[in-house]
């Protein structure tokens, strides 16, 4: 192995115990001291590697090894070391930690590469304080939003604040931003956060893409009225209605049995919400992604006939709000054979499969080509201190990644 | 008429300025002050109609029109003046004004009866304050339970301060008390709280019963994971089970299209509720009814049989636990035909139905015979501001009441 899984593994434990939450849990949210500590500790790492270190005005930690050509676009690792609030040690801290390997192996082998390297631990990926993620990601491509300063958390501190307090000038957001052809691609080392790879017994998988999701918020309205009295056939009942598009929902995702489909509703507000009384008004989302979009449209589609015959089947009034509309985002052909190319080199037998959850990458795909490499995790659980990648998939992840970084550079 | 229909209408008017909220509602809460005015206000219309008035120990209002033979049993009529949080202006009040009605009117024709009658405006029928109703109607028959006491409100009153505070004597309940056998039969008087005599074109229905509600609550657990990247066969998602469960009661509950069985879901918690996570855990309620115990029964065994089946196929644990089991409790036949009898004297076609809802007269159902009238109301809207009877309807109510307890006092 090129890349010294010893080391690595004395890293995971290291940031481990920053934001330890538990016997094996971590909460290290954006914008925090204990966000800092994670930096800190992450450039020590990144210098020892040879690299450059700054926090830059967006609250990212960027890491540059620079190349003997300055002058060409850069080729860009990351991921994220900030944390879901009772989440586990691998999520993003994976893709930053086996970056810094990467350039330290690099440097220990003696490579100096022509075009620059930033290994970057973006901020806050997760989205759970502001209600609104891949900041670090958006910011340094120009693409933050309206009113994204302004958000509060939940101790009504605005992203603004907790940027100044951390040390970033978000006036100066111009100066950290990424100017048009200066990223040449993006790799992303991810724990895949599904059960894919660990059914299949693989440590590492190939990515195919990022799935696009469709969110929808869905209100229905009936007609409160007592439930001891009011005849089933007279009833609007608006939680009838919710569960009926719920079951419908689950068998359009799954009409032709191994597509990657998936649908969800993942929430379900009832009004007034007592034992006795008919629901007036239930609002409940939909998520639904595929990585073929126009599949996605079609089940969209027939999604749409069902709320509309069983709305009208139970007298209900309904509203659909679009709340995220996302194509896929493919990863680019030439990486993922390079990184399959690797995978073989190691006797692994890498499957491809797409990514369900955003990542960074996502931000980074509307610039430039990227590849993501997925490392097996427990029983897919993730966003739960129970997440849990060996330290030998996560060192295999790494050579991995080293071996396509290395055919990148060649290029 | 035998009953004044001017003067009902002033007392449903003057009583329904207590408590008012926007222009039709009322929140008249148990045991506050102002119920202690509108017990006030009927005390005095008990009164007029030769009424001794007190406020027991429970915080129930009792009138007596005391017979010539005070030794025989009484005749009881009433409902209550307590009234949902946004509740309407007739729920309850109904049954007592037009109770008073009828003894003034007994009083204005002189006819001094053998038996006394007792017009009670039981407290806390609605339940919302304490999370559990009927208490006065329960507590002068000895049926409180352990605890009841100890029960707070959402500021934290124990039953017990606000009993002190109204001024009762928790400590003296047995004086509030009816000895065994001390009550002839009961009469109640409500508005319908459905929609079947509004939609049949009918003021006036004879109850035949007061049907008996099964209340469950149904856990289920699965397992939380990414809406994004957990495949559809390998999910455990508790939300789509809840969905088909209710589906599922809600096809056996109409099984039999014409039956009076009726099956609500009407409430649905989810955790953790986040869009696109899949649901891990679900806590819903189930409100099963029937007038027929039997049906009720095979109905329960068919929904036990789809929750194992439905748990079973998306791999959910699930635990039930039965909150309410209640046997129908039917009307009195004798009571029902001088029910009819008088609704046919004054032109009445008056259906008979099943009241779906409880009121104190299933207290009462335990220890004499009973009967109920119930009077048409507006989309059979109720425990809502826009809860509508007209006054005709009422006056219409209140005479049939008359004519039946002439009758009554006859036997």
């Amino acid at each position: 192995m090129k890349i010294n899984a010893t080391r690595l593994q004395q890293h995971f434990e290291a940031m481990s115990l920053i934001g330890k939450i538990g016997e094996t849990g971590t909460c290290r949210p954006t914008l925090t001291v204990l966000e800092k500590q994670g930096f800190e500790l992450a450039a020590s790492w990144m210098k020892e590697a040879g690299m450059t270190t700054r926090i830059d005005n967006f609250g990212n930690l960027v890491g540059r090894l620079e190349g003997t050509d300055p002058g060409l676009p850069v080729l860009m690792m990351g991921s994220h070391l900030d944390s879901q609030p009772y989440g586990g040690r691998f999520d993003g801290v994976a893709g930053v930690l086996c970056a810094i390997e990467v350039v330290k192996a690099l440097n220990e082998n003696n490579i100096k590469p022509a075009r620059s390297i930033d290994v970057i631990s973006f901020a806050d990926e997760e989205g759970w304080r502001f209600n609104k993620g891949l900041f670090g990601s958006r910011g340094i491509l120009g693409k933050l939003e309206e009113g994204e300063l302004e958000r509060t958390d939940k101790d009504a501190i605005s992203r603004r604040q907790a940027l100044i307090d951390f040390g970033c000038d978000p006036s100066k957001f111009k100066e950290s931003e990424y100017r048009p052809g200066s990223i040449y691609c993006f790799l992303e080392l991810h724990i895949e956060q599904g059960p894919v790879l660990d059914i299949a017994k693989k440590p590492i998988g190939v990515v195919s893409g990022i799935s696009g999701p469709l969110w929808l918020t869905v209100k229905l309205k009936g007609m409160a009225g007592h439930a001891g009295s009011v005849p089933m056939p007279l009833r609007r009942d608006a939680l009838l209605g919710a569960a009926e598009i719920t079951v419908a929902l689950n068998e359009i995702a799954t009409q032709v049995p191994g597509n990657p489909t998936v649908g969800t509703v993942g929430t379900m507000n009832v009004f007034p919400a007592s034992r006795n009384i008919i629901a007036e008004e239930v609002v409940f989302t939909i998520d639904l992604r595929d990585i073929d979009l126009d599949r996605r449209h079609r089940y969209e589609k027939q999604l749409m006939e069902k709320i509309e015959s069983i709305t009208k089947k139970h007298s209900l009034e309904y509203s659909i709000s679009e709340d995220t509309n996302s194509a896929p985002r493919y990863c680019a052909d030439w990486i993922k054979k390079i990184i399959h190319d690797e995978c073989k080199a190691l006797n692994l037998d890498a499957p491809e499969l797409m990514s369900g959850p955003f990542h960074d990458a996502l931000s980074l795909s509307y610039v430039c080509d990227y590849g993501m490499i997925f490392i097996r995790c427990k029983d897919g659980i993730s966003h739960n201190p129970l997440e849990y990648s060996s330290y030998e998939d996560l060192a295999l992840g790494a050579e991995v990644m080293y071996g396509t970084v290395l055919k990148i550079l060649d290029k």
